[in-house]
Formats: C-alpha cells, sequence, structure tokens
C-alpha cells in the first residue's frame, strides 16, 4: 500500500514544482530539474543526513522515468491547471501523510529515536516543496501556510503512537493517513493557519 | 570548558534564527525549523562534506529539545528582544568563536589538514546563519557585515599556532576565545566592514 | 587532458562566483566564499548525494589555493571584467562540458547506470552556478538561459554514445567538449533559448 501512495506521492510533489517553476518563467529543463527535486529532494536531504546509500533514486532510477512523465504532462496539460487545483491539494495531502510515515518508519528501522525519526518525516514530507521555493527563489510556503509541516510532525507521533497498540502495521498505516488526511483537508477549507507574531513591534 | 560554550553557542544561533523567521511573519513551526536549522546547520553541512556520521543532534537529539525551548521562549518574550539587542551580539560572538574551534578541532581529529580545518571553521561558525538568510530568502548577512565569516576563518588559524606552542589545550581555546571575541566586539562597535567592490562601473 | 580542463574548468567558475557576489557587493570573504562555493559546489553536490567520500577538494586542498588565487586576480581585474565578457563565456563553456564528462564518468566508474550519470554530469556542469545563484539570492539562471543544463545533458548521452564505439577514451572526451562546445557557443550567438510556458493565463 504504502508503496502505491508512494507513487503517488511523488508524481503529486513533481507535478507541483514543474507547476512552480513554470510559473517563474522557467525553460522545461529547469521545470523538469525543480519537479524532480521536489519529488525527490525531502528524502534526499533524509538519507544524506542519516548517511543512508545509496539514495532511492540512485538506486531506482526508474522512479526518475516516472516524475519525468508526470512534469512533460504537466507542460502539456498547463491551460488545465487551474481547474485541477482542488484535485491537487487532495492529492499533495496524501502525499504529505504518506511521506511523512514513509520517512517516519525509515529512521526507525535505522535504529534512531521517535524526536530524530519525527524530524525526518518533515523533512520527508515537507522539504520537497522547501527547495521548490529555494530554486524559485521564494519564501518557503511551508513555514507559512495552513499547518503543512506541523501535520507531518504530528502524523508520525500519531503514527508511533498506533505502533504501540496491537493494530496491524497495515492498520496504523491507513488510520494515520486519514486523520492526517481529515486534518489538512480541514485546515485548507477553514484556512487555519498558525499564528505569526510581530517581532519588530510590540504586540 | 567547550561543552558549556556549545551549549550557549547553539542557543543563541537558534534564538537569532527564531527572530528572523518571526520578522518573516512565519509561523510557529516555520521559527521552530529555521531556528533549529540555524543552530545546527553550520556543523551538518560540516559533518556531511567529511561523511563524519552520526551527526551530532542525530546522536544526540537531547540537544533539539534544548534549542526547541530557547526558541519558545524566543517567541514568548518577542516584546523584548529589541531590548536585548546587545547581549546577543555578546553572545552570539562568543557562539561564532566556540563553533569555528569545535570545527577545527574536529576536522583535524579526523586527519585533515590546517587548510581544510579552516574552511570548516567557517562552515561550522557561519554557515547556520547563511541558512537560516537562505531559508528566509535574504542574501546572505555573513557575506557583507562586521567580518563576520572572516573572523571564524581567523580564529581557527590563531587557534593552530597556538596549539604548536606548549600551551595547554584549555590555554589555547582561552586566548583563541578571548582574541576572536575582541576583535569581533571592536568590529561591531567601530562597524569595521571590508571593503565591498563596484563591480559593474569603473572605479 | 581531462586534468588540465579541469583545472580551467573550476578557475573560470570560481571566477564567474566572483564576479556575480561582487556585484551584489559582498566583502571579499563574501567574493571568496561564493567564488570557492560556484567552483566546487556541483561536484560536491555529486559526490555527497553519491556517497563518494573524501570530496575532492578535502582530498586535494592545493586546489582550494588555486581557485583563491583565481578569485583575488577577479578582484584586482575588475575595472576590465567587463572587457572580457566574450573570453569568459568562452572558457565557461569549455567548463561547462568538461565538467559534465567529468562528473558523467566518476558515476559510472562508481557502478551507477546512464541516467544516474546523465544527472550527476547536470550536477556536476551547473550545480556551481545553481548555488551561486541561491547565495546571490537570485533565480537560477541556468533554469532560464540559452539551454545550459540541457547542454550538459545532452554532452553526457553524446559521450556515453561515443563510448559504446571503438573510439578510444581521448577521442570521445575531445569530441564531446567539440560538440558541446559548439552547441552552446550557437546557444550563445544566436541566444537560443527553450521555450518558456504561461502557467498563469491560458495560451
Amino acid at each position: 500500500m504504502l508503496e502505491t501512495l508512494y507513487l503517488i506521492a511523488i508524481i503529486v510533489e513533481a507535478m507541483s514544482g514543474a507547476i512552480a517553476a513554470g510559473k517563474k518563467q522557467m525553460d522545461p529543463f529547469g521545470i523538469l530539474i525543480i519537479g524532480t527535486a521536489t519529488a525527490f529532494g525531502g528524502g534526499t536531504l533524509r538519507d544524506v543526513v542519516l548517511d543512508n546509500h545509496p539514495l532511492v533514486w540512485v538506486e531506482h532510477p526508474e522512479y526518475l522515468l516516472i516524475t519525468t512523465f508526470a512534469i512533460v504532462v504537466t507542460i502539456f496539460i498547463r491551460p488545465l491547471v487551474r481547474y485541477l487545483t482542488e484535485a491537487f491539494l487532495v492529492l499533495d495531502a496524501i502525499g504529505l501523510i504518506t511521506f511523512s510515515i514513509i520517512g517516519a518508519q525509515k529512521t526507525l528501522e535505522l535504529g534512531h529515536g521517535y524526536l530524530v525519526a519525527s524530524i525526518m518525516a518533515v523533512f520527508t514530507g515537507a522539504f520537497g516543496g522547501v527547495l521548490r521555493d529555494i530554486l524559485c527563489n521564494q519564501v518557503p510556503l511551508v513555514f507559512r501556510k495552513e499547518l503543512y509541516g506541523s501535520i507531518s510532525f504530528l502524523s508520525a507521533w500519531l503514527f508511533f503512537g498506533l505502533c504501540m497498540t496491537s493494530l496491524s502495521m497495515h492498520a496504523c498505516i491507513l488510520i494515520t493517513l486519514i486523520a492526517g488526511f481529515v486534518i489538512r483537508m480541514l485546515a485548507i477549507t477553514m484556512n487555519l493557519n498558525l499564528p505569526t507574531f510581530n517581532f519588530d513591534n510590540k504586540n
């Protein structure tokens, strides 16, 4: 199940990177690079930081072909992109939680503790988008909007909690996915954000 | 001694990252991430580049709790931040030299030469701030202001020179710290900058 | 031959980084850091991603002295820089193809396939410039201009194709260099760009 969800996640992330790059007037090559970096950047950062080699896309370059295909399709359907915003948000939410669970699980398997694993969930889930925004020269959105990174973090801890019960791994993954997805959808539809603070003036 | 100074250094760096992120209207989660990246980014870059695993914060996640606490405190005392600017600059100078000495020393212990060790001093001392500025989407300050990175570099070479004398390691660290600190304070109070050049027009 | 070309490549890249940093009003230390990062950033990213340690400049710090010298010279000759634009473009094109061939070849030697090797060609050839632009806080030029990254990619595949023939390695390198160089020069003189797309409005 995670395998299928992982494929959806990298495809959605690649498309979101391609759209962001396209809006910055990048050429197709730039769109390809940034889409690919968005899809694999989070996992790459996690594995470099944990010294977990070979990287996923180095070992399985076929994943690169899948995201490349998704990016090329995105370029061709770009007049339709605006009509797909809602579908994208749904798929992106699934991708976020999937990446978070995979990141947390891999880190635990490498023998690290829960705190490090929950940070790796955020790296895997949210840092593809951070990389996308850095490469497009804009302030990373995930630090400002709709609980994105915090949902990744919370999903990891929910997953750890469920793993301590007698539930099967499948059930743990499914419950985490559904709960994380619902919170993310609520955050978007209700436009929930964490508060921001005024560091310049008194408040 | 270095241990205590290291704790001060990561706390100060974390707070400086939190303040920068707060000024960019990031939410608490973004502030937490950027504060943490500022505290550990330089050492992480050094250890990734030198293939020195596990990383400090992966092996000692308790450091992450310390910086998280410092960041949360920063958010709560934000109306006071402006009054603490001078205290911050003093602590940040101590942090810069501490990080530089630690970075240089670790690199030598790994068997590398002085040139590489002095570069790692700069990575450790100054790149947390570079990462902070990249994540906040601004031109890295340390490349422009008050000898920041260059003091890190010079401190490393002073430290190497002292280590060749018959002084104890403690004395070497202390002298480097004091000398680096004094130069940094002079640079700030006298607004010393390295010259910048005009690459666009004749000069 | 590749050895000599590699030296030219890192010198040219270092100078291009120094010029970009100088235009951003960085101090000499910032110019030095960004010039060095431009020269070695692409290869460093490749080797970190492939877990190929020690890094080139960690093992051969003497290369750092060469680029430092080139950067210092750049600062001194800055009034002349504008008259050297064409010479720079020629040398930079040689550097791009050289880096690409070296990146591809090293990756194959590490046992990876062609797809990964061609991506590493792009990393090695073009990501020094990406890093330069991120550190200077501008949208990476190589994603937008004159086929830069795509020539790196195509050079790698041309090189792979030639290696399958009975040509000597020297001949393969030389042909790739000349072909890539000619395409790059044509792209510049004819102002060839890949098309960009409008993702915001219908088109």
